[in-house]
């Protein structure tokens, strides 16, 4: 299975590195936006300018598309999977059914697959929620994120006049955690369920009151949590602060029963020491089943939802029943 | 969409519970070897006789076999899906092979759909397990039972001389639980992964040391483990021990990356407090997509582990991946 990668940043690398200790993937090229010369591949893989895709259709089975859902996505995978199998991880849950629709009549016109949304949220807590549902049909869906590195939020910190670098952690809260788990089905509002932690390192002489007050107070990304804001050194960050690890789980507490009424829960938990490179480890298992699935003459968008399990993995049929059954 | 149950026992009346409350469903009948007559059925669904089964093949769209995995299933289940689409929860891990050759034959040739191992083990943890090898393929799965009722090792202790009835919990030992979150990737042997509690209410006059020594010596069953013996009252065991509760939970632990290496952890817990009417919800899941698989003109076995996830749920496809991804 030939596959190539589109986009060499944090996710980019982990497919690198997931590709190519797949053994029954050879990666064949990365494709970057910037010079190829310039960009130092740890695989040695040949790097190309995304303008030499379109002569090099039949030399990939999948490209796993490694870009940000904000303006990337929207628009390169409608794009490449005219040309190619893709896979992408589009994560902004609001605009799921529109990306959906585009990628489907274009993978459809085209004759390819193009998996959307893969990775964990959306993704593996996706399918925990699908198959807690279908196992509850009565109950209610909790999600926790973190303990980990939210991007998004470090970035909006970021952006504060006066600071310098920032690393913001979303932090479960237990006894939330606790209460779900007890089978109360509580109805939690935001606050009760994150808090955010927020390290900061500040440019000399500016003004900390105002910077933490900025973060707090900051619509949409604070003002609903109990954030707490802690200045830090430089070095302080660097050695503390610099993966980016995060995790969460899904839980879903229902009944079973009739007569007689049964509680019973569902949970799925993750702890990851490098977000970026757990979700490109998804996005390979997703090119696996792309490919397969378009040897098996379909075309058309899929979800991780829609994918028989069972493609996502490199035995065969036969062996996966046997031994992970 | 018109489903029927075959056998009324503990799985019966939890897939009775999960079909009557199901929108999307209608429980077109429920047949026994017993005399139909003399089956009270909580639903007030009609009770027919397994030889009525042949006159109602236009009638039932899908049948939910609730038998036992030892002697019915490997015949029931090849037998009824050359009349009709069905589910069953075969658990004998070692002869699934067998029994999906067994199923895949008649099924296709009578063209219908019939999906085996349903339930949560297999089932979903086999699911769990393949989603975490899939994003996880450097790493190690571990599986802990309980803490729960096995009736199997139950109905071993009711058969020693001089024990009246028993109940045995699976416990999972919290210890090793914890190394393996820790990441150590440990190699952990029967004993130290599981212990065995037994209450157990003693004819009168029984030899109790004999019994307990009978109990903890049993091969395969006891002797692997650090059991403990307690013996109580019929109406202790009535009172505290009546429920058939279970749960456990799957973990992966692996490593990403490359250059650099990242630990990480996929957990998958469950806590129920009725195994049988938990793992009939699932079977009734699973009879929703052999139905809408046979629908789309597929035939042969399935397990879970082949089943698209999104034909689980009732809802559309377009409205599950609006509401869950």
């Amino acid at each position: 299975m030939r596959v190539a990668i589109a986009g060499y940043g944090n996710l980019g690398r982990g497919a690198e590195a997931a590709v190519t200790q797949a053994e029954d993937m050879e990666l064949t090229g990365i494709f970057t936006r910037r010079d190829p010369s310039a960009v130092r591949v740890a695989s040695g893989t040949a790097v190309y300018s995304f303008d030499d895709m379109d002569s090099m259709k039949d030399d990939i089975d999948v490209m796993i598309i490694c870009g940000g859902s904000a303006t990337d996505l929207p628009v390169m995978t409608p794009e490449l999977v005219s040309k190619f199998n893709v896979v992408d991880s589009f994560d902004t849950h609001a605009n799921i059914p529109q990306h959906y629709a585009n990628v489907d009549a274009a993978a459809k016109a085209s004759g390819h697959i193009g998996v959307i949304s893969a990775g964990w949220d959306p993704g593996l807590f996706s399918l925990a929620r699908v198959f807690a549902n279908a196992a509850l049909p009565c109950g209610n869906d909790y999600t926790f994120w973190g303990r980990g590195v939210s991007q998004g939020h470090s970035d909006a910190i970021r952006r504060i006049e006066g600071v310098k670098d920032a690393r913001q952690y979303t932090v479960p809260v237990e006894d939330a955690v606790s209460k779900v788990l007890s089978g109360e089905q509580p109805e939690l509002t935001t606050r009760e369920k994150h808090t955010r932690e927020c390290y900061v390192v500040a440019e000399d002489g500016a003004d900390l009151a105002a910077i933490e007050n900025a973060i707090k107070t900051m619509p949409n990304y604070f003002d609903e949590y109990d954030t707490t804001v802690t200045f830090i050194s430089e070095d302080e960050l660097k050695e503390h602060h610099s993966g980016l690890p995060h995790g969460g789980q899904v839980i879903r507490s229902g009944r079973t029963g009739w007569e007689r009424e049964y509680h019973n829960s569902v949970r799925f938990m993750l702890d990851l020491d490098s977000n970026p490179f757990f979700t490109s480890s998804i996005l390979t298992a997703c090119a696996r089943a792309a490919y397969r699935m378009s040897q098996n003459g379909e075309t058309g968008a899929r979800t991780m939802l829609e994918i028989p399990p069972i493609l996502l993995l490199p035995q065969s049929a036969d062996e996966v029943r046997a031994h992970l059954l």
